[in-house]
């Protein structure tokens, strides 16, 4: 597959599929010295948890990690650290009668036409199972950011058709209860979980939009002009099952702004040089300039619907399927901590390349 | 910068600035044995000149291409193909009064933090200058993927607040005249011109919106799970100058959309296999399969505004700068030819390493 | 530690030490649809095993490796393949009383300079038990390279003061019985065990030299100008623990020759081409010509000898030592496999990469 | 060909052939801030030119060298610099006779066999033309790893049947007269000049074996376990156009030696920790340990003979060639400075790569 490193120095590479023995990351490139806390390590990984909800799959994953190598006494020792989460509770039965179709808007008919293999059990490689040590190693690079003060958090902020009317601050994310949903807006979540029943009522699905900021993160990170820091954020959120687009800053809204509008006019705070605006969201010419980043990450609806659909079985003949299993309604409130871990990587990465700048 | 290299197979490699002697592009990894067709490579060079457009600088490229290696008798032979221009018609000189002080919404404050240097000629290495050379590495695979049938067609579907009001055909766009914005749409087109008219002469400027399309792309392109063939996209099109926003297929508006809706079902065609709709974009799972590819990106407006704006110098100091030089209204017609080349490389790096995905 | 993935497109990812749970390699890019065979697999470890061996260390390593990702009923998926082996026997007591000291001509003291962490366990990372996944990883690049008729064979061609005096052909090598030493001439095996009886009852140990062999190499493996064939193995072969020296074909014997000695005449063989003498092993211009590969590779002796020594404790005090623990007197026949595996997985990864060369 | 890209942070990729218009090189990931002297890098490119010297090429290579960009007023800027050089005194037509032949020894063959191309103009890729650049690439190392006090000098170690009879300190090297030949030895100088004069006679070439020493290599660097410092500087090496073998520290002697005799005791010496000997080269476990860095590289004798050869040709016949052309009896003192220019780009990128190796 060869596609499974992320990072040139933070090198991230992740193995497992959702019904094998377990999903697994290997860290390549993490430095010496750092403490790990496996209690904020178990905390991540809870936030991605199915839970109770009633709009997640009932899947129960334990989730138990296991660190295999580059850690001693829990601190870094350079050597690549290797987190490792066996699977548990895994039903392949439920996916048995899907074995000899390809179910709609999956990744199993592309992966058959790219390797001539079919791993019908949920998945398999492409599952969003694997996110669980994406979160793992984002914990970890959050571990590292914080020896740098960099902080990063990410919220809900539009599900289905029900979306946040105003914009929020990062302390006002880092202070408010964000409620089941992972959004700052009461009322708004009141609305969006009672969509979600009527929708899993119908066998149907919601998407959304995630919104993630970054705080404190020094001017100077991303590498032109291939490797910008948004040309990595947006491949990294692009990775990340079921998500179809990325902005940063003004973002799609920017394209009918004026410049004189746009532009972020410096000014001078004493020692320091901050922006009136931050249109550009943190990033300028693809190197962060000391202001808060931020950015937009849109998920598409579960397309593990109950409802009936058509599509074409392996012999090539149109059939109708339901497909079951236990699916989430809307996985957006999930992935709020695997686009922070994504982020976290990513900044963790040009934090650590950015030290060969200069002499 | 150490982020100049884009691609694991085909290795595109950009160096120079804009009022440095030239610019220039390495390929690693040109597969051996096609032909270059210097007439196509300067035909899509000429598509990024600023021509003698209301709303293009008036810096006069001559863009004379020269081949440096890789290349016998216009074949490729396997080794590394470098493709350098010259720069023609540097004016420093217009960018001496800006040599002290940061321009709003440009790469010079960021870069200085991270080099602690400043070229403040032009925007040096963060200059759309460097595209040129994106555009001819991108001729070289567009010829490559040619072989293969794959075609690639970008056009305006935005500039600030006028936007086309229907999807466009492959097919339309191939056999439309896009006139000198680049988009199918005649009515908006004048309407878009009278706008850049009336923004010149404020001294402001607009952004847009580039929709590209990928014709004839096999099945099976694109490695997971971080290397897929939309997250590949998005990084390309990230790092391609003003880009503040990727989406492929339904983008962002697949948010508010409910999965029954969303689905695109699978419908039998004889021997193959294609969906009904095409939300997905012709990539699921980050793997491409064999459905049209599409997706826009969304440009900021230029930057360089001949208005009054207030910002800092590197004193520290609080001033008032109008930005002179000779800069575009609108980059955006001049940038779909830098989304396709960007999209054509993607397509060839990703198109040879799925060579080796099978045994 | 960022260097613990080896390869382009086959990429070998090693992680664990010796003295943590256990050791694991990752294969991102290994192509589907080829078969496991398990049996090999272990027959390949078995290989590498102490054994109960006058010469070997008494510590007894299970080597039962699981196969956590990556393979389906016995054949690869083309997700990554992750090959995990638990460490079993594990006596860290032993290395209690080295825990404060630099042991001569090991890592410790190098390690400690570059991460400023100390992991007196047994080596840690540099332990040469994290090898046992460099075979598991070749054997899988054998199983491969078998689907092309590509076959790899090593065996010891000195140890201490006693070498082979001819060289012997792939068939040889392939039909001898290499014995308990691994090499193909008895006499000098009788030899050569008689001097490690004595060098062990001396607290001493040795080193030596292994021959390896490629044969049916296709032409064309290697990617000018760095990633030569023969530079590619270098790397693999001076990555294995001990390693001091390596050469390909003539080595360093050509210094002395003359250029219309050493040239390999072509000769016409009807539809083939062949060269009459070899002396440049299978390789030039960093390509392969389809002659066989051969190269040889010099192991210093173990550095763990039970003499006493004198050293620098960490306070930077000179102390003597007598390192304990269970040491091999030589390692040369156990890293038979080992030169074997990484040469396996350089032909696979330069195999794959060469699906690129044309169009 | 996708191999022409060395180093992962000081990126050194190659361009151009022997007999088009020019070579080059693009380093990617030189740090901002250093002077590059350009009185320096001529000198640094003379030494690699032929000379008037009896035993060399008459190719009158001016090497005149232009830099393209990543320099402001003499100082790297982060972006990447690229060097250039023209080709001239290029005479194709010396090659014309050889364009259907496969030259014995030479890379014709293997490349016609990978990329179905055959460049019969001087080697075209293959040619020891492409290593100037990298002499240039190696020259800004030399300036970078300066601003560490880091200092590399290779020497020839043997011609032929003739080599140096001890080992020469740095300091000995340093302030040493090395001749026409690059050797400290006066007297061997005078037999090797005498010897090469009579193989040229004859029509034929000799080879040799190069050593090269680092003195102020920090500790620390090199990333295990398959970057190890030793390991890339065999694949640097190995990737020198016919270079058959490389060994550090002890090397091939390691092999016969015991273990007590090798070992490197560790003294204190103040502050300091020290080796009594240094059999290691300065390599343990792949990390630099403080010592000198020391290792040697064998060169095979030059395949362009004008003996009367047997080959075969492109229609597969047996035919008898003499190579004219314009070639070096021997390539080793002119070699000199490629194997200190690879050691330089090594030491360069593992001295990038090891800032990341802590918090």
């Amino acid at each position: 597959m060869a596609g499974s490193i992320f990072g040139q120095i933070f090198k991230v590479s992740t193995f497992g599929e959702s019904h094998g023995p377990g999903v697994g990351v290997v860290i390549d490139g993490c430095p010496a010295g750092f403490k790990i806390n496996r209690d904020f390590l178990n905390k991540e990984l809870a936030k991605r948890k199915p839970g109770r909800k009633t709009y997640t799959t009932t899947r129960a994953e334990s989730d138990e990690f296991q660190i295999l190598s580059g850690v001693i006494e829990d601190v870094t020792t350079g050597a690549p650290v290797c987190i490792y989460i066996p699977n548990t509770d895994v039903k392949s039965k439920d996916y048995e009668e899907l074995e000899n179709v390809y179910r709609p808007s999956h990744a199993d008919y592309a992966y058959f036409k790219k390797y001539n293999i079919k791993d019908h059990r949920g998945g398999g490689r492409a599952s969003a199972r694997e996110t669980v040590v994406r979160v793992a190693a984002g914990a970890v690079a959050k571990m590292l950011l914080q020896q740098s003060g960099i902080k990063i958090k990410a919220f809900v902020s539009a599900i289905g058709p029900y979306h946040l009317e105003r914009n929020f601050s990062f302390s006002e994310i880092e202070n408010a209860n964000l409620g089941e949903l992972g959004t700052p807006d009461t009322e708004i979540t009141f609305k969006i979980l009672s969509h979600l029943k009527e929708l899993k009522a119908n066998g149907d699905t919601a998407g959304g939009i995630i919104t993630c900021m970054i705080q404190n993160c020094p001017a100077g990170l991303g590498e032109p002009v291939f490797d910008k820091f948004d040309a990595e954020l947006a491949k990294a959120m692009m990775s990340i099952p079921s998500v179809k687009g990325f902005e940063i800053g003004s973002g799609f809204s920017a394209a009918a702004m004026s410049g004189s509008r746009h532009n972020d006019a410096f000014e001078s705070h004493g020692s320091s040089i901050r922006t009136k605006t931050n249109f550009s969201g943190g990033v300028q010419g693809g190197i962060t300039n000391g202001e808060e980043v931020y950015f937009n990450v849109a998920f598409k609806p579960v397309s593990s619907i109950s409802r009936e659909q058509t599509t074409v079985n392996d012999k090539g003949e149109n059939v109708k399927i339901k497909v079951g299993g236990r699916h989430d309604v809307c996985v957006v409130p999930r992935a709020v901590v695997i686009v922070e871990a994504m982020a976290a990587i990513v900044t963790a990465d040009l934090l650590l390349r950015n030290r060969s700048s200069r002499i």
